[in-house]
């Protein structure tokens, strides 16, 4: 074998850059011959992560150009959920099951998960035997332990040795998803214990597996949340983790690899959540419109309604027209706290720093430090009011203690809000958005307009 | 051996909220025999993860509480930086020292780099030779490949048979981080190759390395952003990534495990730096609130200007009062269509689906996605203003026109902003949060009372 070539360099952003807008100016060229070599000399991988950046059209005849079909399998189960979709549909039922049947079972179900209702049993009665799983797999909701696991695992007796188990994974390691961890089980294949190839390599060849297995496994069941999955890895840092059922039988195995693509896709997921928008910016502009006005319609019906407040109190606003002039500010600075809370209360959830046992000491936390903000912003905002308005000697007083009634209720409800979905089970991560500043937006017109009545005898 | 126990049930959330109370309350009785107790039938990863919720005092006490130096240093390598620089405060030079010595060298770092200036140097003369590494790589910036990688790293000659590898692991798998991955180097000590445990298991056994390795080696600089290794792991499903200096020799090994971590936290700080909060919920009441008031000191300012703009508009707001009932919808709306819009560019950035080359399509397609969405709402308002104030004709659609103006401006500044930022290096997330809000703000209030003056004539 001739001289090895010298490591490459370290694929920096901007390569990655000239690399997707090559691939874009080609295949709008519909440069069929071009792209083959490009595609060729990259990695299924990076070919997915540029596809990401082309229209449905364009990801389609990138994709027909592929001549090898284990990489445009690789390719395939590297797509987002989306552009799976939509590359899957253009292709015949053969060629797809072609495809799914090079997959890795998880990989191949989560394509199949994607297609549309009527495109689904077409091409699962299409699948080869090996691929059967595909149609179990698909019976645990795509959220779940189940969803993401792969049934490929390796168990072996407890009663086998280590250079039976070492000789069993050379036979099959080409069957299962990872080798690195061994579960053992009992006669009757129950779970008792888990070993390491680590552990196996430095083992006498002849000492069982019994003898030198963790036996406390860590393990989920198939209808454990995905978030909850992600956990576990993350926390003792796993490269995999068994699922088990009631009956301590192992239905399969979640990696670490797939885990790493649950926590991109919550964190992504939470704060877009957050922001009320769905969808990517992949999306085409009517799509993306449409899902983002939900959120704004939420708004728009908040913003009516706090209107309609104001204009109950017209006459006060006809005597004292700079008594408009606060309402940005109030109700900014309570959306604000109210957004901070809120954010905390969904993080915290997300990574099990916050949980309902300890709600009632969470919320009380962000109710001192509200009211702590709201005293200070209270005599920043009140000394401002005061000094500007001299004619007005009360209009400072009235815009203080607004503020501090304003931000002490945003910081309660940004923090309680959040709790309460989770405990109803909802998405928490959907109340920062028009729940609690439309809620905070309200409050606080009504708290100020009052106390200005009062303070100012309008 | 007896029978081997059942598999344990899987550990659901509310069972470690009970844990965390029991927890709590042992540490506040100052119960050091029930609380050992605890302790001993746990996971040292089960109790870091429950004393982030107690406070400093109580994570001392319960530190001193342990008697095995081994769970202990587990238990440190697993705390947050904040938990762990307040209980290594409180831990002698000695203890302290005897802690990082059983830890690999990449947590041991983790745990020096957090301790106050002054300790540093104090607790790194007393560590032993074996743990010099962790000057080393305090040398690298935390955020970097350098500074999670380990230095603890396998690499063999590419001229050594499989047999060979397999023994020089047997013997050394102590010394390593992983031993999953085995790096091939050449005479000069230049990485060349990269092979797994996984198929030397399943070569002849007197293949040599450069028969069986992979050449194309997926690396980075030590320099490289963390946020960039993680990108690599999650899209080659790798279990670690080498770290290789401009001279193509191997200085360490980043593992999944830290990248899972990274990516967390990655995902935490940008979700909590959009919303203007840098500080966790476990901080102090004081602690939390002088973070979070720099936010909000922002959009103070920014909401006295604002007062001061709509004073300008005395006279107008006298003759029309109602005007100020549709302050807070122009805002509103504006607000959330440029945080929508920053969200999806920071999240963009983030997972590399929007890069600055692309910079000009995506800020033309939120253009598109936020005039759609003006004109929509526009309408919807306008229709809304006509019909409630038949008296004021025009104020409907000077109403309409300035939420157009609004949501088309706050959708390009909230797509714009971030990637700015990001070209002049600043971290864009933080962006979504008082420079969005408090500019569309600013020109979503010109521009309505502007509009309104001229439309109505006043």
């Amino acid at each position: 074998m001739s001289a090895p070539p010298p490591p490459q360099p370290s694929r920096d952003r901007s390569l990655q850059a000239r690399t997707d807008a090559l691939l874009r100016r080609l295949v709008r060229r519909d440069a069929a011959t071009a792209l083959r070599k490009v595609v060729r000399r990259s990695r299924p991988e990076d070919i997915a992560a540029a596809m990401e950046h082309l229209t449905w059209a364009e990801q389609r005849r990138l994709f027909s150009v592929l001549d090898d079909p284990d990489f445009a399998a690789t390719l395939l189960a590297h797509l987002s959920d989306e552009s799976a979709r939509e590359v899957s549909r253009a292709l015949s039922r053969d060629t797809l099951a072609d495809l799914l049947d090079r997959m890795e079972p998880d990989d191949a179900t989560d394509v199949v998960a994607v297609l549309p209702e009527s495109m689904r049993e077409e091409v699962l009665s299409e699948l080869t035997e090996e691929q059967e799983e595909v149609r179990e797999l698909l019976s645990w909701p795509p959220d779940t332990a189940g969803g993401i696991m792969s049934p490929l695992v390796f168990t072996m007796p407890q009663t086998a040795t280590a250079a039976e188990t070492i000789r069993a994974l050379q036979d099959r390691h080409d069957e299962v998803e990872t080798i690195y961890y061994v579960y053992v089980v009992d006669e009757d294949d129950r779970l008792v214990g888990v070993t390491s190839l680590r552990s196996l390599i430095v083992a006498t060849p002849d000492a069982r597996l019994s003898e030198i297995m963790t036996r406390d496994v860590i393990h989920v069941r198939p209808t454990e949340d995905q978030e909850e999955v992600a956990r576990f890895v993350a926390r003792y840092d796993l490269l995999a983790l068994p699922v088990v059922d009631e009956g301590g039988h192992v239905l399969g195995v979640v990696t670490v690899d797939d885990v790493v693509d649950v926590i991109r896709e919550e964190a992504a997921e939470d704060m877009m959540l957050m922001a009320g928008v769905t969808e990517g910016p992949e999306r085409g502009v009517m799509q993306q419109s449409s899902s983002r006005a939900g959120w704004l319609v939420a708004t728009l019906v908040g913003g009516i309604l706090v209107a309609e407040i104001i204009a109950g109190f017209k006459t006060a606003l006809e005597q004292v027209a700079v008594l408009a002039g606060f309402i940005p500010v109030i109700i900014g600075m309570g959306g604000n706290v109210g957004i901070q809370s809120a954010t905390l209360a969904v993080r915290g959830l997300a990574t099990g720093r916050v949980h309902l046992g300890g709600a009632l000491t969470f919320v009380w936390h962000e109710a001192r430090v509200s009211m702590l903000l709201g005293l200070a912003f209270a005599a920043l905002l009140g000394i401002y009011g005061t000094l500007r308005y001299r004619q007005e000697p009360l209009l400072g007083l009235s815009v203080g203690a607004s503020i501090f009634l304003a931000i002490s209720l945003a910081g309660v409800l940004g923090a309680s809000i959040p709790l309460l979905l989770e405990r109803v089970g909802v998405d928490p991560a959907i109340a920062t958005g028009p729940f609690v500043t439309t809620l905070v937006d309200l409050l606080g017109i009504v708290v100020y307009f009052n106390v200005a009545l009062i303070l100012l005898g309008l």
